[in-house]
């Protein structure tokens, strides 16, 4: 089968590239191709090295046609523009989101008139739909039944890919699925201006033997999922089958979340790696960072994303562990050799 | 102050107009001019003869240069495909209902970046954002607070453009409120073609001398909404004022609804009316009927709606003696001496 990934050298883009070249199968199916498009190619990824791997560079709806060059069996949408640069530049966020998931499900829905396969297609959405309305608090623990009231552009543009995946589905243009992603920690790399940033930073960083700062008071409760549990989640939304109990109608699949204070991740920082780095993070609450991650929902009920199989990490400490063991070039070399 | 409405001769557009004309104000200031935008113009509309009415005629999305030419204090947009066009021309309803109502927000947003006010912005959307998803089961009494699950192209458009017209107001680009209509009945004129027509049908026609079929079970509730209460309902949520307990947030509201039983329509109409024109209807369930419209959501929490003055018809018998009140043409004469 042909497998496209947008944004696949983006953060998860690799990573789920990664697992199907280390998997070769999806779907009960041999992996023959994976599409792998996005606007920039880091020089010397490994991945542009796989034979199965071709690339399509550049802008996504300029590219519709090299993407849909060859019928895709499996399309895998986790392209989109950041809420920090939706929210600074509506323009840019309506078109790199909306716009370009529409033509992306216009060119699906093309392949299929044409009498190729119903394209199986994957949006990654967002826990961003779900914003904070004066109108209406969300509930403690939120569901897939609960209603999103996106407070921001990025997630107005998630929300509405959503209902356009769901209505193509309906029609028979695509078989869609909708995967909401959870934060990500502990994310690898460089801090971004994300709010939700800190929530990797005062991990990674002591990791590395930097200090961080955490913007939130310790008893904050979070949702987070880790990226190997991310792309888990991301794969098996993609094999699940539909029916009863399982992909029936058209709502998302919210990822499992673990839900932990800021207070239970510095202590399982403390317990992983000891009180030197532990000591390296500072508790400096930031309002306007409480306020934006302090309205997000922090419990999730998992029950749908479980029928599917999928789980939440087992614990925040087996997330801090699989980040040692998964970037031991961005953890200081006295915490490489400690006893896990 | 000028006002503008879209879809300005429908049969909704028409009652609006002229229900302004009448009150000559609206929002406190008083009624300048009043635009009525529509593809067609129904010959010899008394409306085109008010000195304050000017007519713009044609493709919406082609008008807009006319719409805006002078600044718009009030746009109230009714224009839309209905759900067997949407159901039937894919492209007809993503085009009629997402584009130009994307495009109106836009010229309108684009007023308000050139110092101009941010429009009133009224957008009709529908109790069809409530479609029956497998996957979640309507609660028994619907509130705003429930999920929308679209299940035709017609609701996946309205509820797109309510997040989008939610997002315009978060931004400040259009002073933006939704107002979701109710199935109306009793409404006058021709029967049309959606699977809801006979819930007019079978009041309108008997009163007319004619026979008329029921499609569905006696049994069956629905949920209606006079023309009278439609009207009210749009002008109340275009005066309402942003605040907490009113339009706060970016929920729509929900017009209120009377619930009832077919049954209970047919009665009143034997009540109103008499045994012989009670007998003109025929009850022969039809299967596909029945499973659309006994999707609908029948019983509504109309709290929210009740907080800004609305309410719902009195009773069923208000709604057909109003009907007969506004429509002495289409009763049959033996009906309109008839002691009320």
């Amino acid at each position: 089968m042909r497998i496209v990934i947008t944004g696949g050298f983006g953060f998860l883009g690799q990573r789920v590239a990664g697992a199907l070249l280390t998997r070769r199968t999806l779907c009960g199916a041999p992996v023959e191709r994976l599409v792998l498009a996005d606007r920039v190619v880091p020089a010397g990824s490994p991945l542009v090295a796989d034979p199965l791997v071709e690339v399509v560079q550049g802008d996504l709806s300029e590219r519709l046609d090299e993407v849909f060059a060859q019928p895709v069996d499996v399309l895998i949408h986790l392209a989109s523009a950041v809420s920090a640069e939706c929210e600074a530049d509506f323009d840019l966020g309506m078109s790199a989101n909306l716009d370009t998931t529409r033509a992306l499900l216009d060119a699906a829905r093309t392949q299929t008139a044409a009498g190729g396969p119903p394209p199986r297609t994957v949006f990654s959405s967002s826990v961003a739909v779900y914003g904070f309305d004066p109108a209406l608090p969300l509930p403690p623990v939120v569901s897939e039944a609960t209603l999103p009231t996106p407070r921001s552009s990025y997630g107005t543009q998630k929300r509405i890919c959503e209902l356009l995946v769901a209505e193509y589905t309906r029609r028979g243009f695509v078989d869609g699925r909708v995967a909401r992603l959870m934060t990500v920690s502990v994310r690898a790399g460089k801090p971004n201006a994300a709010a939700s940033g800190f929530l990797s930073g005062i991990i990674r960083e002591p990791l590395a033997g930097l200090p961080a700062t955490c913007p939130v008071s310790p008893g904050l409760r979070v949702a987070l999922a880790s990226p190997r549990r991310t792309v888990d989640g991301i794969l098996r939304v993609t094999e699940a089958e539909r029916g009863p109990g399982a992909l029936d109608g058209g709502l998302p699949v919210n990822l499992p979340a673990l839900t932990v204070t800021v207070a239970g991740m510095l202590a399982t920082l403390r317990r992983v790696a000891g009180d030197a780095v532990a000591d390296l993070v500072t508790v400096a609450p930031d309002p306007a960072v409480e306020a934006i991650v302090g309205s997000w929902p922090a419990a999730f009920d998992n029950a749908r994303a479980t029928a599917l199989g999928l789980r939440p990490d087992d614990s925040f400490e087996s997330v801090v562990r699989a980040y040692i063991e998964d970037h031991p070039e961005a953890v200081a070399a006295r915490m490489r050799g400690r006893d896990g």
